[in-house]
């Protein structure tokens, strides 16, 4: 009896453990399961599901951030829920509520640090990576949107009520980050990103028209706006959603971005912010996301199209192939080294797996309602 | 008795996974100890060796690769050894000793092949990741060097002896590549890389004066002579290493290059491969990396400058910093995001870590005459 007992408390401590454990977290991922509150965990190298984890509330336009080690994650729900989470044991390992409305969030580049913009009460709260413990919280007097890390220990974030950039600079002092507050950005931020290299941060605008570059390599920070019709209204053809600008891409010199309202990618120029080519695509773009050998943009689309993809070519700008993976195409992910990528398919519970090349299908996991897939190879980009 | 005997048995199933090794892989890597032909396991993050892997052989010059799950290293040795080890269990997994001398070797997109470039007998060979079966044996008539991953399962390398690039193309059937041979490329290439976004494949020239680059984007790749004077011999000044093309870097659409027998770095267009700017060093450079967000050139120097580093500035292209972290400063290896960079101080037996930002040391590793270092992030990427 009592050694029933023992081996059986021996199993348990091992359990955590197994030797099938044992394993490189390079290549996984995880796929939010929006109505379902759940992430599915993924293996790359074997195209299938390992596990899920439940219990994560509101995951409607859920993103998440990896640690430097690549084990954990760091889900910013929509209920102001901020769940870090193990995807080597598939465990929710912390759970706050942090705010009442939140839209996403950033870990810093030295993996300390996270920060969540919130929509209420606003601001940004800067979190501790390990502990998940309250570090700085920073009221900006309106609702915060496409906060992104840049180099340096650094938090950039827009306002949406004040149309302001702030930039939190943590690298002296994690609780009283240095601020830089960069006013009359303009009307209303509705998102912003900030390229790969942590230089340029782009911010739409939703109450006026044109967008604007930040550069961050200049001291003080460079202003400039950009593209003075970019989304205008256009009466004849209603906008289902304002593009998110993470769907935005910079390949060879050139930033490839859906044009608002209208069947068309824009060709930007990175060095003087021009447009220099159109591309007509088959329905209004959502996503338009290099390949990471940038020889082609892969495009996604809104409804009634979202059905379908569209491979564009980046030296001629010309559509080199329409795929119709199949309802509700929401998310791209492509392998780091881009052989293959993965295709969330929610209106078919489903992801599927095709190569970057052919095209073909090279398989397909189950997923309950799959919207936004992520590799843990983000852990090691900036700007995510 | 049999209790014991059970609890034992138990252990020992447990040990390979014990609570301590179920770990992320994101942040580790791999220190080459040149002269012990061992390999030191290191932790990014706690900055600190966790064990050693010994018996490689001839490390001299030695390089490795990164499986897709950031779990297993393939690595080169001189002496024609290719050697799989585990960097969780910090065990060799397989060792062949596949040619006479070899000079490198590169693992594809898929992660399925592992290519090595061999000086005796020349050629390539090409064997399959997981086991280390030869898969395809490719003779070439020549030594081969600068061996690299292109995008879609091909492999590209120059050859010494014959002036030619080959490409082989493994996306159809693994053993039997398909083979484009790019011929008259110039005399004597002794070195190549290939760009990041495995467009560009550059090609050092030791029996000519000049550069070649073989844009791989075209079809047939088009080949493109430049800089004509690189590498002109300057008798006043001995050239005490011909800088490997590894050395390189390309920032915001400029290539920084080591200048042969000159205490200079090199800016060269990438777009019409033009000379624009030189700047002076503090000697003869090796190798110039950019900080991973391109903001900076970091530079390290042949003897007898080899105590120190210089940072240069890529918008100004002056000299912002120099460094003198000890004796045989051999290689730089920055975090992934760039937050902090590691060096190779090989006379002095140690790592140094240092803030890329303020400079400042915020760590030290004892190491057995270091030379490169290879964190594991590289397995996410293009062209290494």
């Amino acid at each position: 009896m009592m050694f029933k007992a023992t081996l059986a408390a021996l199993l348990l401590i091992a359990s955590p453990a197994l030797a099938d454990e044992l394993r490189g977290t390079g290549d996984l991922g995880l796929i939010v399961e929006r109505e379902a509150g759940s992430l599915l965990v993924v293996d790359r190298s074997e195209r299938a599901a390992l596990g899920r984890i439940e219990g994560l509330g509101d995951l409607s336009h859920a993103s998440l951030v990896y640690s430097p080690d690549e084990r954990f994650a760091y889900v910013f729900g929509r209920d102001g829920g901020l769940t870090k989470v193990d995807i080597l044991t598939r465990q929710m390992v912390r759970r706050v509520v942090q705010a009442g409305n939140s839209i996403g969030g950033a870990i810093s580049d030295d993996g300390r640090l996270v920060a969540v913009a919130n929509y209420e009460p606003g601001g940004v709260k800067v979190f501790d990576a390990e502990t998940l413990e309250l570090v700085a919280d920073v009221p900006m007097g309106s609702k915060t949107v496409g906060i992104a890390d840049a180099p340096g220990s650094r938090f950039v974030v827009a306002t949406w009520d004040t149309g302001e950039v702030w930039i939190l600079d943590h690298s002296t002092d994690a609780a009283q980050p240095a601020v830089t507050k960069l006013e009359g950005i303009g009307a209303n931020p509705y998102d912003a990103l900030l390229t790969g290299d942590g230089r340029h941060y782009i911010v739409g605008l939703f109450g006026e028209k044109g967008l604007v570059q930040v550069d961050l390599w200049q001291d003080p920070p460079k202003v400039t706006r950009f593209l003075p019709d970019y989304g205008k209204d256009l009466p004849d053809l209603p906008v289902y959603k304002m593009p998110h600008l993470q769907g935005w891409t910079l390949a060879e010199g050139l930033f490839a971005l859906p044009a608002v309202g209208l069947h068309q990618l824009l060709w930007v120029d990175a060095a003087d912010l021009t447009e220099i080519a159109r591309t007509d695509l088959a329905g209004q773009p959502v996503f338009a996301l290099a390949r990471p050998d940038k020889r082609e943009v892969w495009v996604n689309f809104a409804p009634p199209d979202n059905d379908k993809l569209q491979v564009v070519d980046v030296l001629t700008h010309e559509v080199l192939d329409t795929l119709t993976p199949g309802k509700g195409v929401l998310h791209m992910e492509f392998a780091p080294r881009g052989r293959e990528v993965w295709l969330s398919v929610r209106d078919e519970d489903r992801v599927e797996i095709r190569d970057t090349r052919t095209r073909e299908v090279l398989g397909e996991i189950e997923a309950r309602a799959p919207s936004g897939i992520f590799f843990t190879d983000r852990a090691h980009r900036t700007g995510l």
